[in-house]
């Protein structure tokens, strides 16, 4: 991404995100927003300044270690920079006045800036010390409530990586020092991955090697299957917490009976940042940046002739091509680029495009200006050029799914 | 905003933003987004850990004192959590290679979580310890484009304020410690704030008292006016900045001669979560929460009849209504809350919606049953109650402007 000028970098593991890589983490949040609002969640924003006072309740200040950045304030006061918010949203919800069980199960959730300290650093957004997460916390009535909202919650991340046109893996996790019964990691499947996979050739088990033996190559779940060893980037993970926190913090409801009931907990994790950039590692070519349709910066590159050729009077058909292609249709609205660097051959400018891997690349040429006019596209995902008429064209990108 | 359930205290300072707060943010931004953009803005994201020696380069690590929240990394190393980004946008451009001057001017923003040590953190969102800003910097490549920009985003943010519906005045300043030659502020008059203005009541005149004397009674500039002082929250900030920080940091640019150029620089914030704190503090009343119309979190609340009462099949209406307006007006998708507590009076949830300050409340009952339906439309920040038809209703919520 840094070759490419999606980011640049700052201080080791901190990055700078660039104009392309911020609207493509704006069209990630707005999927994100769909997805986990489509499951009941409701959006809040916690501060990144958490009191040492919250992180001892739950003993995480001792626990995490120098993971944990650390800081005092003028008057002398501990804080951390937030890594998760377990602690901050139990404590947010217990200070909630007559909950009722008929409000739950509540899903809270963020998408926010946070820190860790990384001992090394490395592979860009992919582990670094600042990055975005997607967070979200749960509260239900029952242990059997809170299964059916970790289920929900799984189902919703794998409709999200199904749009992003991603695959990934569920697996049997770990659950480290956020604690709690049950986790599982989302992993995309990929050689720079820093996580063992073990997968089942023949039914649908998969599991972290940390949670078994790595040398086990017989399926615990079909039986038959042999497991297979693969890499994976670690991109989600959810947790079923129980009352590992509601306890501690007393975040509780009224029940059915009118008492006082301690809620059970999960919590879900999506790396934002580490999702745009391990769709690019998975998707991206020797020719260039590769994303998922539904993430790239600008769905369609449009590229006028060089001045000067014989046809350079097909720029005003391309610079009108621009203007009602987002007049028409509203989801192109400021998603199509006209590449107007005509002192430049069309050749270089087509390299630039493929480097950029805009979805769609449109060659207004002499084609453009035939009494039929025609012109060339070329779609980066598939590789495919074609030849199309202006209302084949406008057939087709009136079909490009945005955000 | 804490007693209307909107933001929730956590350390001083800091509070959690609750999901209202976190919807009208989300519209803020996207205002902001346009105007920054309607300038040419372009939208990143810098790192809020900056290294110490970053800051000592331009002697801010020392002159900010302990304002500036600073840490240390696992390894020893010095780290600020950035309230500004002079420094880190400037070190970004200077490591851009061959920007010429034709690319210029830069404008270059971002809107994120900024922290400052307040001494004494108070009025909840109005003075915290982490906030929301969006920061601009501007590069030109004379002082006279550099002025030019200065005034198209004034412009912006007076365009702004004016969608807001909120009465700004735009004084002159103190550069502070940002240091430059000409500075703005601009300020939404009100009881609560903390900045002294002097405005003219006869010309356009006005200032902040620390950049003049304070008992200066008749204006400089028309001379024949008086000054009257005001009380104003500052929301937004402009710096001419010159060479101060491109000097220092070389962020230059290649000019029409072929030859390196510093460039000249401007900066300029918007306080996010000050602007929404100020508006309300302005626009509320005794009974409840007002908005500026497009920040609303929610445009419409719907609400059937009780439940049991003789009226209360109305409340299919309702839902069908809540449903339809979503359909038919793109803008209002999402935008429409039915209040479903049919156990609870009209009344007492009409209250409810006071408080809350919907624009719009609509009141399902007897008059939508009949055979020409009639409902009841309260415009909450008029205080106007119009009984309308269905079309007359729709007619009404149709011109809604939504963002």
């Amino acid at each position: 991404m840094q070759k490419a000028g999606l980011i640049h970098p700052s201080n080791p593991g901190c990055y700078y995100y660039l104009p392309a890589t911020v609207r493509s983490m704006e069209k990630l949040t707005r999927i994100i927003d769909q997805e986990m609002q489509g499951i009941g969640g409701q959006k809040l924003d916690m501060p990144s300044l958490c009191s040492a006072e919250l992180w001892k309740t739950s003993e995480r200040w001792d626990l995490m270690g120098k993971e944990l950045l650390r800081l005092k304030d003028r008057h002398g006061g501990d804080y951390c920079l937030a890594p998760t918010h377990e602690e901050a949203v139990t404590t947010l919800v217990a200070h909630q006045m007559n909950v009722s069980y008929k409000q739950l199960p509540l899903l809270l959730y963020q998408i926010t800036r946070k820190f860790r300290d990384e001992p090394k650093p490395k592979f860009g957004l992919l582990r670094g010390r600042e990055f975005y997460m997607k967070d979200m916390y749960s509260f239900d009535v029952s242990e059997e409530a809170a299964y059916q909202t970790y289920e929900s919650v799984c189902e919703a991340y794998t409709r999200l990586f199904s749009r992003l046109g991603l695959r990934c893996v569920q697996v049997q996790a770990d659950t480290g020092n956020i604690g709690g019964k049950l986790s599982h990691e989302f992993q995309l499947p990929a050689d720079i991955g820093e996580d063992r996979l073990l997968l089942c050739g023949n039914c649908s088990f998969s599991a972290n090697v940390e949670t078994m033996s790595s040398d086990r190559t017989d399926c615990p779940q079909c039986k038959t299957g042999t497991l297979v060893e693969s890499k994976g980037i670690e991109v989600g993970h959810t947790f079923y917490l129980g009352k590992k926190y509601s306890h501690v913090f007393n975040a509780a409801f009224t029940n059915a009976q009118n008492k006082p009931s301690v809620a059970e907990m999960g919590c879900y994790g999506l790396g934002v940042t580490r999702i745009l950039a391990a769709a690019i590692e998975v998707m991206s070519t020797e020719e260039g940046i590769r994303w998922p349709g539904l993430l790239a910066p600008y769905q369609v590159c449009v590229l006028p002739p060089k001045k000067g050729s014989k046809v350079d009077e097909a720029a005003v058909v391309a610079e009108e091509l621009v203007h009602t292609l987002g007049e028409t249709f509203s989801g192109l609205r400021g998603e199509v680029v006209l590449d107007d660097r005509t002192q430049t051959t069309i050749g270089k400018r087509l390299k630039d495009a493929n480097r950029l891997g805009y979805p769609y690349v449109i060659v207004v040429g002499q084609g453009a200006l035939e009494e039929t006019p025609r012109f060339e596209v070329i779609c980066q995902q598939t590789g495919e050029t074609m030849f199309l008429s202006r209302d084949g064209l406008f057939d087709l990108l009136g079909r490009v799914e945005t955000v």
